[in-house]
């Protein structure tokens, strides 16, 4: 057996301690498994005062975590979080002294993954972000490694277990958005300031990082088109069940005649589709690849002992000297494409239409989408209190985004319309 | 970028004829993903003047197989199948000479693979077999990499395509297993021979495979209790359903105080659970672990382009000089740990017992289970035609084999009892 692998973390948070501790308890199948020990020699701490659930005997505590980049430490471990920063400051340093990196951090990496990769390049070592997508799930290494012979026609996952836990909640206790989101945040389950989670940015993180790797292009976090689940409706939840679909929050990458399309929001999900049956706070990622078909990866995208697991695949991946580029590509093959705009896309929509109850509505909606050329799949009327008027759901067969916007702004401007419409995309 | 790996495959059926079109299709990006070009320089076919889809320019054909190990190859891909013969004899000479290994073989690999591990270790040449265990799913690689941080608690899988189309296909089209058995045949889902897929032989293979790589044993193929789709009823499948259940042929493996038990049989799933959502001919494999909790793969488990999709992730792997052991652990740590007793397993179950429709049958019944010190969860009564008598399905509360074997045997024994009992377990 090879020497030790001497890894510092820093940040000893819930998932630094779960990292540390998990290192502890499964030491000996680790070893077992990678072929060496890995045995942590130093952490940083906010606080080094502060009274911990896990042992640190034997661990160098630092209160400046730019002290990790030491000679006796291989690898280090950076779970601070942020996109610029100390984080930022840490694994450049880090990398630039040859030290391998591993970090849960999917800010940092899609914001800066490819000239951190090129960095890493530079210096031969290796900067690994399993924990950064989906936490548990080893969807990178699976794209990395097991779908590798792929060419990757479309990937799509529920990447925020927040939202997820909402839109659940939501439909299961048929309660309303706010009053959903205020438990989470009572329970833990979603941040005091939670628009991280609820207006897409976490999962656009995370999206860009898999686009990446799904298509080899640097990870572009401007070019995602975003849009959270604030404005979701109870409504909508039940509309959409009644026709067979459940709303989630997706993160969906194509690549299209050499422009990627990265997009964040709220779809209906066909209920038979594997996305549509991942409750609560699961994640899963479902990939389509030319070979292979499509594969779909479910588990816990978040919580300490499932992101360690994560985190500490990696570092077992570096202890048994596996070598791979971050991205797969090299740093230098990492292309730069257009991003694709999304009046192009091609899909079915739901609409919710509220107009007033009167001869001539339904007449006046199918022709501003026949003036589009948007072909109907199905068109409902309920009516609902007398004073809110009538209820229009739209189903439509395939049609592309610029169509809808263009007879959904006509339709707003109708007399007959009381409400501004609700448009959601359908995805298979 | 390095010298391309040179690649000779045996047998060019199905698998073998899709990894040759997809090196040749997706060849770049192979190429850009693992730093070298892979490079298929000679194949063995049984017959040479066969015309072939896929064009073999530049390729050496060979009739004998063994011949492929050669001093131009560096990977012998193993595409002939069966645990001896001419796959075996090619399988131990390649890495006896030093050649790496890639196979699809289940087989082989659940009756030899300890022996192939060591032999593959000797010569510090790699033996990698992600195409043995369900198709394109990249679970091998999830095991041995992305999860290996965690101690496996369990891990279950639906792991046959032909009996997951065909349980599917009965709940859905509400007919007899025999009809739709001879259906699949027809359609090419199921062999003239069906035995091999339907008696959980292949299924056993592979969880023999799984199991060696959670445990860090030697698989022990001779130690998998196996009972397989024949006898299920669709009958058995409307009472499940009935129940919020759905039957799913499993193999399930868990280590309990030292103890491996490995199963592959008919058990009623939760509707609710990840497994019983896996639809028609789809794999799917479900691993819980002590960190990450439970994830889930589903994929195609079956089919030359998702096979190949796993044989040339393996090859890749090799490229870029991934170092792992077959089996993750060293061959020689791999235990070897004695078979857990069926009779001690713990679990809930579902009886369906045919009885005559008489005052004091439900009162016999209830004693039976209760003598046994079994508690019963629901018992339904429901009168079918008169002369076959009533239908009492039973589910039960956890409780261990031993004990529903002993009230089932004295069940049967009853005057009352009309036909034998079905038994079916149920897993969470």
């Amino acid at each position: 057996m090879s020497a030790p692998l001497r890894i510092a973390i820093a940040g000893l948070g819930t998932v630094g301690a779960a990292t540390a501790q998990i290192l502890r308890d499964n030491a000996a199948i680790i070893a077992a498994r990678c072929g060496r020990s890995i045995e942590i020699v130093a952490a940083s701490v906010r606080d080094p005062g502060k009274k911990r659930a896990v042992t640190l005997d034997g661990i160098r505590l630092e209160a400046d975590a730019l002290a990790l980049v030491a000679p006796d430490v291989d690898v280090v471990v950076e779970l601070i979080g942020g996109q610029e920063g100390i984080a930022r400051a840490l694994v450049e340093r880090a990398l630039d002294a040859g030290k391998h990196v591993v970090t849960a951090n999917k800010a940092l990496i899609a914001h800066h993954g490819a000239a951190l990769a090129a960095r890493a390049e530079q210096q031969q070592t290796t900067l690994a972000f399993e924990a950064a997508v989906a936490g548990g799930i080893p969807i990178i290494a699976a794209m990395r490694g097991g779908l590798a012979a792929n060419r990757i026609q479309r990937v799509a996952g529920i990447l925020n277990g927040t939202c997820n836990y909402i839109l659940t909640t939501m439909e299961r206790e048929r309660r309303d958005f706010a009053e959903v989101l205020a438990d989470a945040q009572k329970l833990g389950y979603a941040e005091a300031e939670p628009s991280f989670d609820i207006d897409g940015t976490d999962t656009a993180h995370k999206l860009a990082i898999l686009a990446s790797l799904a298509f080899g292009v640097a990870p572009d976090i401007a070019a995602v088109h975003c849009e959270g689940i604030r404005r979701l409706s109870l409504t909508d939840i039940d509309y959409a069940a009644s026709f067979g679909y459940r709303i989630k929050l997706l993160g969906l990458a194509t690549l299209e005649d050499g422009a990627l399309l990265q997009r964040v929001h709220p779809c209906l999900v066909p209920i038979a589709a594997p996305l549509a049956a991942v409750d609560g706070a699961f994640n899963a990622v479902q990939v389509d690849g030319d070979a292979v078909g499509r594969v779909v990866i479910e588990g816990a995208g978040a919580g300490g002992a499932a992101t360690a697991s994560a985190v500490i695949s990696d570092l077992m991946a570096i202890a048994r000297e596996d070598r791979y580029a971050p991205f797969t590509l090299a740093a230098s093959q990492l292309q730069t494409v257009p991003p694709a705009a999304l009046a192009v896309h091609q899909g079915c929509y739901y609409l919710r239409l509220t107009v007033k109850d009167a001869p001539g509505a339904l007449a006046d909606i199918a022709h501003a989408f026949a003036a589009q050329h948007v072909s109907v799949h199905s068109i409902t009327q309920r009516t609902t209190e007398a004073d809110r008027g009538a209820q229009v759901i739209v189903i439509t067969h395939a049609t592309n985004e610029a169509a809808i916007a263009h007879a959904v702004q006509h339709i707003a401007a109708l007399p007959i319309s009381l409400a501004a419409p609700v448009v959601l995309r359908i995805e298979p």
